[in-house]
């Protein structure tokens, strides 16, 4: 197949009667710099056929983290916005929540109770939105909410809040032969939903978090159940093992951005030959947010300590790109 | 990608300055007839552009068995052989288990005492001999089993009892465009050891049964450790539940070869447009086995009573296949 591609292209040039042009820059909105020649310079070594750090087509592997590294994450996590416009949608059929915690607070809007609440509290909530239907079902309530749903300070679609310079990245990687997967603490039905239009990347290249399913028979239609109970929790220590359960080897390249994907870079870049790890830290209060050691939602600290010293790369947002969303 | 491609395919035609030529048959292991004739049509059908029945690419998913579909399951799974050695070659630093079943037969080769332990004995054996080392250590006690292990009936590496019909079956897929994964009950990371050699699936294409595993930092080293915990059993309800997990869409097209993979072809051919839905029936004692309603491995009962009436195609691999392993 590699082989394939290579004569065809080889057959295209001769055919056309030129060498093939200088391509345009692959990262426009990446501005020029150190960020972008090391991103630059691995791909290059591990695509080099002659070089020592070449790396066959099959073990081009990149994983990318999504909250906070393909799209923002702030003032709290899209899929948790989701999940508290889906309780006030659902209210009206519940009306026992309007004195239950914490459906009461995501009712109305008390983010400090909610927050109070902790992870069984979200939890909880999680599970009452996103389980007790088909997985059809579910994806038809996503696309529906985008549709409609704004970011509360950019005013603009959730999927419209993607990183332009990831975007270019993840082509980038492609046209050099790369397999691009998002391994996320997400809710992985929640992201195929969308990532398939939005980053080009298909259903069976998202891992996330998820919850477990049913398959059953209903009135002679085969189907499966969302079932409100906690199948994988891909997040940390999480994040290896789930890429090799779902992908079966380790990846070469790794893109994060909160100490939920130290793991992942650390185990991707602890691998034989060329190797590469990347963290988005964000430091743009003017055209995105700035946050790191001090955020519920993002959190860096570990990362941007031990991070340089590893050999990944720190993005400056503010200093590193030219451009933060799609135009 | 997929418009790129067709222009490739026509530049080059142009450029040769010839029709493309009639394709050779891409299916010679099979006998003409009805059953060659469904899975050609099928394929036909989903990538004619201007059909009715046309997918796009992206939708072309087919799933595969692997046990008794793609390669031999008898006289026991080729994993159980496996885990069977294991026993014997660990026995030595067991001194134990000369007195403690199942261990105990499964190193005096009591295939009687073996079967009466049930799922729960060979769960053991599973559990001791697949757990406890990291995923590359794995591997490789697996690829080193399959270099030297000889089957006992006709004496060739296991590897080499895979049915010639069924990968050329797989290769035909791909040609049109399908994405092939194998979903079977079998371990998913015995199988990932040599699939990608084997039938050119890689390893994130492939889903199966697993152990759990915890990620670590030994000695400033990050690695994987498989525990002696079952993580996820992809056999008969669970095979539509890991599909759904893993590619988080339908197939259009499912193979297998007993009741195990009623559920996989009964979901799969439940969806809207044209779907294939295929069970091999081992009817050839003479070039591999005859068995289906009373067997162990493999039983084949509900699949053969329903399955014609629910419009899959069984293949007889004595009258459809020319040839059952390749030469």
């Amino acid at each position: 197949m590699r082989f394939l591609r290579s004569a065809l292209i080889a057959v295209l040039a001769t055919a056309a009667g030129v060498a093939p042009a200088q391509p345009a820059d692959p990262l426009p909105s990446w501005n020029a710099g150190p960020t972008k020649d090391r991103i630059v310079a691995f791909v290059r070594a591990v695509t080099d056929r002659n070089g020592k750090e070449f790396v066959p087509l099959e073990e081009r592997i990149a994983v990318f983290d999504n909250d906070g590294t393909l799209w923002s994450e702030q003032p709290m996590y899209f899929q948790l916005a989701f999940a508290l416009d889906r309780v006030k949608a659902l209210a009206p059929k519940h009306p026992e929540w309007k004195s239950k915690q914490p459906f009461k607070a995501a009712i109305e809007n008390d983010m400090k109770t909610l927050a109070a609440s902790g992870d069984k509290g979200l939890l909880t909530l999680v599970m009452t939105t996103h389980a007790g239907m088909t997985p059809e079902e579910f994806r038809k309530i996503v696309e529906d909410w985008l549709a409609t749903a704004r970011h509360p300070k950019f005013k603009r679609p959730y999927t419209e809040l993607v990183f332009q310079p990831m975007l270019e990245l993840l082509a980038y990687l492609r046209a050099n032969g790369f397999k691009t997967f998002i391994v996320s603490g997400g809710g992985v039905d929640f992201m195929r939903a969308w990532a398939e239009k939005v980053y080009g990347v298909p259903p069976e290249q998202v891992i996330g978090s998820s919850i477990k399913m049913k398959y059953e028979v209903r009135n002679g239609v085969p189907t499966l159940v969302r079932l409100p109970e906690i199948n994988f929790i891909d997040d940390k220590e999480g994040k290896p093992v789930g890429i090799l359960q779902h992908i079966g080897r380790r990846p070469i390249a790794a893109f994060g951005n909160s100490d939920g994907d130290f793991q992942m870079l650390e185990w991707t870049t602890a691998g034989g030959g060329s190797r590469f790890g990347l963290l988005v830290h964000h430091d743009d209060a003017e055209r995105e947010y700035a946050y790191d050691r001090k955020t519920t939602f993002g959190h860096l600290a570990r990362g941007l300590d031990e991070g340089p010293k590893r050999g990944w790369t720190i993005v400056s947002m503010k200093n590193d790109w030219k451009q933060i969303y799609p135009r």
